[in-house]
């Protein structure tokens, strides 16, 4: 190997400068990094000015970030990376519930719910039914699983985006289903929203002719002993950015039936989580 | 083009939201990093938590920077992608001398001095004359060259790193050749320094089992009109970092020789600057 640097052996001239104690596992991700970054570099031809555009770009992003806001995430979000880290950690089996991203609104604590609850506390938006069961590979209900659902409001925020506009835990509640493993509340029909757009991250989907909305969905993390996680979404099928979310987080299975029901309740939304008991996880790396 | 997200075609549903009027370029560079990225995360199998990790590591490189320091393009050097944009973009006839990285240490407006005066300004160092030639590719002395010369000083500091403690200027001055194409005059043997490795990007060098320092070198920025601007600098010879540079900086080419002479010069450095003409610009890209 080349002592010093060339241009057609650059990636394994910096590779090559690895110590020998150095961890095996960031020893692979670090070489495939440098390889990949330098492969780049070299089909673009990348020049020195967009070089500057890059670091300049990567600076902002950093410095924006604080305790409310995460713009890496949002960056890696935009480019399908969340989607893709998410994929190949949580490979399912035919049948079971695929997962997608968690997001940035998820919330630790929300308090528990009875079953047929209404989680719509500031009384706006279209009430919908959701319901349906927590069941096994094989159609098994499962008892004890726990429903955590989040969604926005009708005006396209979550509560945690406005305190003191809407009451704490909208849209918010935990349930834990019973031996047959049902669940139903009354929630609302989410919207579609944007992702901030203010930043570097919003001025890049700009320039690249993309919107920053995500259609609309309800949150979800199901959770049982001896199943994965489910981390995951329904989405609305009528909705005009289902094909185009910025974040990707749309699948096919996801995809839950929205029906008008009659002028009380307006909607309901059946879905069934199919759950993969750990002994059945996916190959996912690491 | 699948509509929605898949983990097998997950850069081509990235790519295929692109807007129908995106600047050209910019979709290409664009479209080639998701390639890449993705074939990145795919190859080793990112896992969540290493995922977490990036996060974390961009968003403090990108909070370290201010105006005294540049964490990004700290680690753009040391994961070689500058040396490599350098490369990409000023490739050079045989013969020519190599450009190589500017470095974060450059200033505007250096003092104009003669030839022979001595620009180290705190009597600190071994004293080294460095002389030679600014010539075309043919060997034609080049009247009217600019010789940008800057260096550490022996506690290996650049006088911008030591205001008050340097004098302003200190192992710095411009140059300009007269019909000969000579040059001359007396500064210092360069020592070795490392670069800021208090920040993520030491972190990771350490973590990777690499050092911090650039061996000593002499920076030089050569202009001249009708030429390509070289950016390069000269290498001492018996460097113990030479072949383990921190930001891949040397080049075989640009390893001077320094001859100890007598007692009172101690030192000398001869290197001939061969500048490319315009019109023999390599073929960078942009």
């Amino acid at each position: 190997m080349a002592d010093y640097f060339t241009e057609a052996h650059s990636a394994e001239v910096v590779n090559g400068r690895m110590g020998h104690t150095v961890n095996p596992r960031l020893g692979l991700v670090m070489s495939s990094l440098v390889k990949h970054l330098h492969a780049f570099a070299k089909d673009v031809g990348l020049t020195q000015k967009e070089w500057e555009l890059a670091i300049d770009f990567l600076t902002r992003t950093g410095q924006l970030c604080d305790d409310e806001r995460q713009e890496f995430i949002l960056l890696s979000d935009t480019l399908g990376l969340s989607m893709l880290v998410d994929a190949i950690n949580n490979r399912r089996p035919e049948g079971a519930t695929e997962n997608t991203v968690l997001g940035p609104f998820h919330v630790a604590g929300a308090p528990l719910r009875s079953m047929g609850d209404n989680i719509s506390l500031d009384g706006k938006g279209e009430t919908c039914l959701f319901r349906g069961r927590v069941v096994d590979l094989d159609g098994t209900p499962i008892e004890g699983a726990r429903i955590d659902v989040w969604s926005d409001n009708p005006d396209g925020y979550y509560d945690v985006q406005q305190p003191g506009i809407q009451p704490k835990w909208n849209n918010r509640g935990l349930f834990v289903t019973g031996a047959d493993g049902r669940y139903w509340f009354i929630g609302i029909k989410p919207v579609a929203y944007p992702i901030p757009d203010d930043g570097p991250v919003g001025q890049m989907l700009h320039n690249l002719g993309r919107h920053p909305y995500r259609p609309a969905h309800t949150h979800f993390l199901v959770t049982a002993d001896g199943y994965q996680t489910l981390v995951t979404h329904t989405f609305v099928g009528d909705d005009p950015y289902l094909t185009s979310d910025a974040v990707f987080g749309v699948k096919n299975s996801l995809i839950a039936p929205f029906i008008r029901v009659d002028a009380e309740t307006v909607w309901r939304s059946d879905f069934d989580f199919v759950l993969t008991p750990i002994a059945r996880a996916g190959t996912a790396a690491g």
